[in-house]
């Protein structure tokens, strides 16, 4: 009897909570839909202030106006954490054109990639070499690479679902393609840019020279897809054309910015740390509202959507916006570095830098364990058409926290349109609509009001075994 | 052991069909993002052609060139279908000002509502009374609505995931607004725009007099939604405004028109017929490439899909290509007139009018037993994130065909963007991402592939009881 009334209790107190959990994401979802802050705030990050690159004075007074904002809210506290980033600047607007014969020449769009050297003065102009990935160099050798420029032309794969995988298939020609190229002699590199459609964007993105000397470095472009396309069809008629372009892009010395982080104290277990980021740094074509405004806003709100939803979360909840995500990673290199030597305890991350479009769902890095927990969720989250809990990648910013026990995930929106806009000036805030990114806010909040309230223990894999 | 070797037997065979359906769907989704024809055929109906309102030329022009674009695939049968449809002309383009005082106006952006009359020669002014719904004209009565204009401002629901569930709750007031103004003297309707967002695009739609004699009719026009913010805000301050709009559409006699067919006869059962189509009219403010140039070219490359994925169905598989959805549905009521009359056996029919977007699953009006017959094979979905098999809604257009046995069913896009652009001059085809398309395409050729081959028979109830 007692055994029965015991029973009873638990199911009894598990309808209830199961009830208060639906009813809190509908609040959730609610808020967000109908007086969210993230499509405000974008706004003016977007519109206002512009693109971010770190160690811009855009990029200082995006820290700015977020601290601010976050302050407005009443949360328990506010910092800025300093970090040094490296500041590099693009210069005058890159100039490109495929020259047929002497005077006849076709213009096409470039933009040096980011970490790139500039080239000489008045540009570089010779034959091209056109190549499916920079592991084909070596076979050429320097006899047919020497003197020229390296047209590395792999185009993303058009039939994989998930576009992130198709980025990944062809984001390493990008960042080591001027690398290789220099080894054998070449003068440049024009990259194809890393986008699904065909247009006349050129994408930006890091690339890295590696342990390359200084005086071999060799200037790099991305070229938009149309003209990749055009110089590949010149060059299949006339493999003597010659390509010119020229850029004026530097590195400078590293300059001072920070992450900007804010707060709710856990009511029960202060020291139990959740974190919930994007990152405040963009490229500067466009103006980063989809990365990764969309994120660093989102984030915000989520602390926003707590408070205004009435939960007090047990755990401390902290929204932090990394500085340098893309052309360094100091922003999140040093967040950990703090975190470790103040022996932080952080139990779960979460990162938003996919994009503002409709949210599908996450994905984990953690245990079987834990993703079973995670999927258990999953008719609390079928009224938002939230149906995607899978093992993945979770984000750059919150890589390096990562250790034993840890819970890290990343939001994964529908992926089919960010590589249209991603590193390109057309990131622009009238790409992002209103409802996808505050429906991407409500779902972060969602996850990280189940992760506070039920925490991030499982029943171990022995456990499990004894059983 | 005669048992042993006939389960056996039925596992590998169940093995072997499980993983032909898998490598088909596969080749069904990388055919259309690689080599699809969606984009192509879209570019031509909005670009080339343009809106194709019912009985225009345009409507025309579109119905000669999807019929030739059928008869390309190389299909059994490509034909048209008579159907006489509406004529409605929107005439001179409409125009609107709020009057705070003599020679004080503000213009504002309507457009007339389809179906509505014109305005008076040189346009209607009146006072203007504010409503929430036309059901609220009864409590204000004759008195407060005689000789002014009834303004419907009634918002689509933001928390509403579903945006079709909001749009159900404001869309009979834009139907039935005029004829219920008109009964209490009213001289004219302005709607708000049924659309989630704050913009300047008027949204028009169908409406209806009812049984209201002709000169009893008033005109009725929408306005955009952040001029019903304007005028309301005004009718706040002051509530003796006067509004001002002039409008010269008019209703012309019925005209001949089209639906264009295309099938794949079945090769073991050719009487047994599974429809998948979109409507090829159009509002005329866009091009219509949401609603519904994306439904007919993705139900056209259904055939084609099936075709080069070498797939011979052994249902016969139709695609339609109806005319007048948006201000009759006189194609749709037409086909199922004919199939009536020629005793034709349709198993499956299926509609895609919810926009071009990335497709999240299909809703199904059936028996419950073959929603588990479908949501069976999620498995086989689930690497193109396809989630969503749930009882609801097909389309209007294959409405008519519903009688018992005969499974009906809507293709289901991401809905958040759709009422940005639902009959409004922005429904325009560099709204539609040619990927989120082609997976709209590939969805619904796995869909009737996987219908084709199971069929639409199951267990009945009585069985399932039985047993």
């Amino acid at each position: 009897m007692k055994r029965m009334l015991i029973l009873l209790f638990c199911f009894f107190t598990l309808q209830i909570s199961a009830q208060t959990d639906a009813e809190n994401l509908k609040q959730i979802f609610s808020n967000s839909l109908t007086n969210g802050m993230s499509y405000q705030w974008l706004d003016h990050l977007s519109n206002q202030i512009g693109g971010r690159l770190s160690g811009s004075l855009n990029a200082e007074k995006a820290v700015q106006y977020t601290k601010e904002e976050l302050e407005k809210l009443g949360l328990d506290n506010v910092w800025l954490q300093p970090v040094m980033v490296p500041r590099w600047v693009r210069g005058a607007p890159e100039f490109a054109y495929i020259e047929t014969s002497p005077g006849q020449t076709t213009n096409v769009n470039i933009c040096a990639l980011g970490g790139s050297v500039a080239t000489p003065n008045g540009g570089v102009k010779a034959k091209v070499i056109e190549v499916n990935s920079y592991t084909d160099l070596e076979a050429l050798g320097t006899d047919k690479i020497k003197g020229k420029i390296v047209f590395i032309n792999r185009p993303m794969q058009a039939d994989l679902i998930n576009t992130f995988e198709a980025y990944g298939g062809c984001s390493s020609e990008r960042y080591r393609g001027a690398a290789e190229a220099a080894k054998y002699g070449a003068v440049g590199t024009i990259v194809r840019s890393l986008n699904l459609r065909l247009d006349d964007y050129p994408h930006t993105g890091s690339m890295s020279y590696g342990d390359l000397p200084v005086n071999q470095r060799i200037p790099s472009a991305a070229i938009s897809t149309n003209d990749a396309e055009l110089l590949s069809g010149m060059l299949a008629l006339d493999k003597d054309i010659n390509f010119f372009f020229s850029q004026s892009c530097k590195q400078l010395a590293d300059v001072q910015s920070y992450n900007v982080i804010g707060e709710i104290t856990g009511s029960e277990f202060p020291n139990e740390i959740i974190v919930v980021g994007g990152h405040l740094d963009s490229w500067d074509l466009g103006d980063g509202s989809h990365d990764d405004g969309a994120g660093v806003v989102q984030s915000m709100d989520v602390l926003r959507l707590l408070k205004e939803s009435g939960i007090r979360p047990k755990r401390t909840i902290r929204a932090v916006l990394f500085m340098n995500e893309e052309n360094g990673l100091r922003g999140g290199r040093k967040y950990a570095e703090v975190a470790k030597s103040k022996k932080e305890n952080h139990v779960f991350a979460l990162e938003s830098d996919s994009g503002g479009f409709t949210p599908r769902g996450f994905s984990f890095d953690c245990s079987e364990a834990m993703l079973a927990k995670v999927q258990s969720w999953r008719p609390l989250f079928k009224p938002y058409l939230i149906h995607f809990f899978e093992k993945g990648y979770s984000g750059a910013d919150i890589g390096p926290l990562k250790e034993e026990g840890l819970v890290l995930a990343g939001l994964r929106p529908d992926s089919q349109r960010y590589f249209d806009h991603h590193h390109a000036a057309n990131d622009t805030f009238e790409h992002v609509n209103k409802r996808e990114l505050e429906l991407g806010a409500a779902s972060m909040t969602a996850l990280v009001y189940l992760i506070d309230a039920y925490g991030t223990q499982t029943i171990s894999n022995t456990e499990e075994l004894r059983d």
